[in-house]
């Protein structure tokens, strides 16, 4: 008896040795071939240089849907499409420009319309300023001190956050909501600092939302750089009763026809179960967006590209999916669950890389304890690859609205320390990408893809 | 008995987890104090805008050396001085010029003499060029095939290793040793591929020996650009008789009188023992050196200002030592090491910034089993900083000379996928640097340094 439980024991232990055996040679090959025989550099090259920015509904999104499908349909994958998705129309029009006028003097600040913004009046907008550091403060003080005024909402993004995605989600609301909140004590208009952890002269723009209020209290909402943030603060200490100009002509127009791209591998032994990977096309309009996202399309291209060098047939269906309208709306992310849901489709995993080419340190992820657990005990797997933090967390946006019963989502976690230099402003450029960074985080993308492809996920309750 | 062996198991227990709590509020304080109060940035910027390049004997080294003491005098250190050292003085002279004769055709390429180079002749060095990928290649072919050729060295730094130093040390021993090996064959002069990961128009300096052959078989030695040895060696595949020109008036000069600059906390419990934090002073001529190794001597001088800032004074002594000629003569790590041997200095622990600026991923150790354990139980205070990675390798070339009976040496660890695109080319200059990267190595340092004050090192053996 007890003779047979120990032969029983060595046997499993065996192929547990055997499949970690298996899986590190494989994590190797992965690796390898994404850093010496990878396509989505050349890619991110086109997207961005060939192509430029992809705001939704511009050539640039469509140029975009055109590349990406051609690249896709060049992998041999079993089928790539396009899904129908109406999108929202913001252009931002001439360039916008904006002053302090301080007595007499007049100096120029650098400034952005922020995503979905009404326009100012055709000669500008000039009126007093009055400095806030939260929607509390602003609420705080009411009516009579901020009618027909600029509200300059000015808490930075906190240094102290080790994480700089945490100091982002410390300061987002300004952008997000300021104009809202503002309009409603009779705001005229609303500037927001920057959200960058930085001092520079680069506005970042990003999305705002009016929300519920009624067309007519619509306010114009601009961001200014950092170092325009500094000195507007530092100027209306020493003159309360200076006042800012600003002018931008930007349009929200009626919604367009764009698309969500995808690519499929059928499931060699259950094609049922989905297993997507992806990131968002679109761009904000200021540069090409080579960190947000154009890393992240490209990186989940090359999962594919990795899997036939290696003559790898993933035993669930694999699918790219390049979202569409990720920055101002997250349409395709919803078309694409409404979808699922229609089309009764059992996804078990998704993966969205959206935080930027940078060095990968993990996976942030949405998942119960026991799968949680099972993709923590993988990390010796990924230590020789210095991928090291697995994290419960926000895992991506446009993966977001998915909701099958059982779902592990998983977001990639590069270095996030020069994200926000970058981000949403006119510097995120092909230039700020390194080679080996973007093909290290393609190849940790298609490593814990390779994992629960082997491994599957556990069927315990829906994941939070 | 057993009641009282309880108590005192929970006595234990609870000065274990007393001293890990404190320990864990003073790592984040001194996180705390470098990403929202350091002076590393500002100095860096100094020292790279201000002073610029920094090379052995020269007037921006001297100048580098009394910035730096007069900065560290600013921070209350018990003492502050200089220590004599004798050091090459190298120059390069006018700009290299080198291009490629293709039948008629001159194809210009980018270059640089390698430090310790002499000059070609006025008008330059013309010849047939014999490529190799290895010093074993170049002995296997002898006088007959190289004899009054320029050998051009070109392996690539290895795309497929994770760790990018490693790619280095396959391929370093071209530019160190090629010259004097070719040399030996009748060779007239030697290109090497520049030692950079990716493909762009940089020439990569850095130091070259021709160790014991004789003066009057000394030939010129250049680095070309990645770009440059590409086409170079296409051009070659097409053409085996074409020709190559260079020109380079470099002059290696009688030793000049330089300085380690030195700063020291004497300890208040332990003065007798020494703990050395450093980076080097010196850089190479043809960039600001902000990554090689401004960082470093930044970020060794932030530790002395986060531990001023927390009001917190070491038990053992804490020297802070600004190595001058790291890079062509180790000259100031020899002298330290000369000296404090003299003193009969006991130096606990050592640890050196010269990895480059970028986000700190861990470190490198030079200890025994004991000592390496013990650093590893800290493992989990460091978690929160993302610092994950502590082996055992390679400290850093400036305290690689100290030998103390019983020494711990760490080398601070940050990403390194970027490094090798700034190494030794004019690149490396300061808007290459991210504020809160540089800082949160400089904390990680600081770190590491108050755990060693705290908890001292096992006295077992010699460390490796």
């Amino acid at each position: 008896m007890r003779k047979s439980i120990l032969c029983v024991a060595l046997f499993l232990n065996g192929i547990i040795l055997f499949a970690q055996t298996n899986e590190e040679q494989t994590l190797k090959e992965i690796y390898k071939s994404s850093l010496t025989n990878a396509k989505c550099y050349p890619w991110l090259d086109h997207l961005s240089n060939k192509i430029g920015s992809r705001l939704s509904g511009s050539i640039g999104a469509e140029k975009a849907v055109l590349y990406t499908k051609a690249q896709l349909e060049t992998l041999g994958l079993d089928r790539v499409y396009l899904q129908e998705v109406m999108v929202p129309k913001w252009v931002r029009g001439e360039k916008e420009t904006a002053y302090i006028v301080d007595n007499r003097t007049k100096i120029n600040v650098p400034i952005c319309a922020l995503g979905g913004s009404v326009a100012t009046s055709k000669n500008g907008l000039t009126a007093e300023v009055i400095e806030v550091r939260s929607i509390k403060e602003l609420t705080d003080l009411g009516v009579a001190k901020i009618k027909g005024k600029i509200v300059f909402f000015n808490r930075p993004m906190e240094d102290a956050q080790i994480e700089s995605f945490n100091a982002y989600g410390g300061a987002g609301d300004q952008r997000y909501a300021g104009a809202k909140e503002a309009s409603k004590f009779g705001a005229v208009g609303t500037i927001v600092r920057s959200l960058n952890l930085r001092l520079d002269d680069l506005p970042h723009t990003g999305a705002q939302s009016y929300g519920d209020i009624p067309k007519s209290q619509y306010i114009p909402a601009a961001a200014i750089s950092t170092n325009g943030a500094e000195l507007l603060s530092k100027t209306l200490k020493s003159n309360p009763n200076l006042k800012f100009y600003f002018k931008q002509s930007c349009k929200q127009f009626d919604d367009v026809l764009s698309y969500n791209v995808i690519g499929e591998i059928k499931g060699s032994e259950h094609p049922e179960n989905i297993m997507v990977v992806g990131g968002h096309l679109d761009s904000w309009d200021l540069a090409d967006g080579s960190h947000d996202d154009g890393a992240g399309v490209v990186q989940s291209m090359e999962v594919v590209n990795i899997f036939k060098n290696l003559g790898y047939k993933p035993k669930n269906t694999l699918r790219v999916v390049l979202f569409m309208n990720e920055e101002n709306g997250l349409r395709g992310g919803l078309k694409y669950e409404e979808l699922a849901q229609a089309n009764k489709e059992n996804h078990i995993f998704a993966l969205e890389s959206d935080s930027g080419g940078f060095s990968p340190r993990g996976f942030s992820l949405e998942a119960d304890d026991a799968n949680f657990n099972k993709i923590q005990s993988w990390k010796n797997l990924f230590e020789p690859y210095l991928i090291h933090s697995f994290t419960k967390g926000h895992s991506g946006s446009d993966i977001g609205p998915l909701t099958s019963k059982t779902i592990v989502k998983a977001g990639l976690k590069p270095d996030s320390q020069r994200y926000f230099d970058y981000h949403h402003a006119a510097n995120d450029t092909f230039d700020a990408i390194n080679k080996r960074e973007l093909e290290l985080g393609a190849a940790t993308m298609a490593s814990l893809l390779y994992l629960i492809d082997q491994n599957g996920i556990v069927n315990t309750v829906k994941a939070q």
